[in-house]
């Protein structure tokens, strides 16, 4: 690996970042936290889902996501209800209110993926969607392999 | 723009969130939440950096950085020092502790390029680096040019 190639991930923090402050700026009236987004984002495909798949889903630590999930609830985005089997565990439904948004969400996001990408051209485009699936899927599978050697230990 | 292409932005979120938590796993040990290592990471190169200016340079609000050196104080990586001519201006400064950890953190970061990058060919790792930094440092341009747009209004 060169030097440079050891950036790969400080660039991709870096748009993560970018993209981040783009929703948060375009977000700005609906009080919403940038790190809430990601909740409300698998909520519209997965909505009902208990806070501990969100967690797995999203890879986010437990803490982290049950301080999302209050925010957004008091925001008046999302509702908790008990599971009836195991009243520790909270399933998370999205509002009218979340659902208004959605529209205006996927426009933001759009609009960030057409700005972080006009410098590209439509080949490059594919080219770097590709790639990151191809990393991403590759990731989540070892990840996934080691999770599953560490519980039958 | 494609619909796949839309996803350019999902899979940059994910791959940085899988980061940061083989960051995390990596530097259990150390006391230190997955949000805090990008402040490190600038001292270790611009070490008594204000917090303004770390805040602008990792594009993460005022509050979220304050909250973050906080916290990499008490655990003991860094101190404050008031400046002279604006006391309610911090800079930040780095401890032997966090001087201690710069290694192990490098190894870690290096670790996760790999990873990442395994299911890629040299030739593709160049141009995924390549496409990531053009990118970024195009949406950066714009973004300090609509800033400077901004201020002079």
């Amino acid at each position: 690996m060169t030097p440079d190639e050891m950036l790969t991930g400080k660039y991709i923090s870096m748009l993560n970042r970018l993209g981040q402050a783009h929703l948060a700026a375009k977000m700005k009236a609906h009080d919403i936290g940038s790190g809430q987004y990601s909740f409300l984002l698998i909520l519209y495909h997965h909505d009902g889902l208990s806070q501990e798949a969100l967690s797995a889903k999203l890879l986010i630590d437990k803490g982290t996501t049950a301080r999302a999930i209050s925010k957004l609830e008091a925001a008046g985005y999302v509702r908790r209800t008990k599971n009836r089997e195991d009243r520790r565990a909270y399933h998370v439904f999205l509002t009218d209110k979340a659902r208004e948004l959605q529209p205006e969400l996927h426009q933001a996001i759009m609009e960030w993926n057409e700005k972080m990408l006009e410098v590209l051209s439509p080949e490059e485009r594919l080219q770097l969607y590709s790639m990151l699936k191809r990393i991403s899927d590759n990731t989540l599978k070892n990840l996934k392999e080691c999770e599953g050697t560490h519980t039958t230990e």
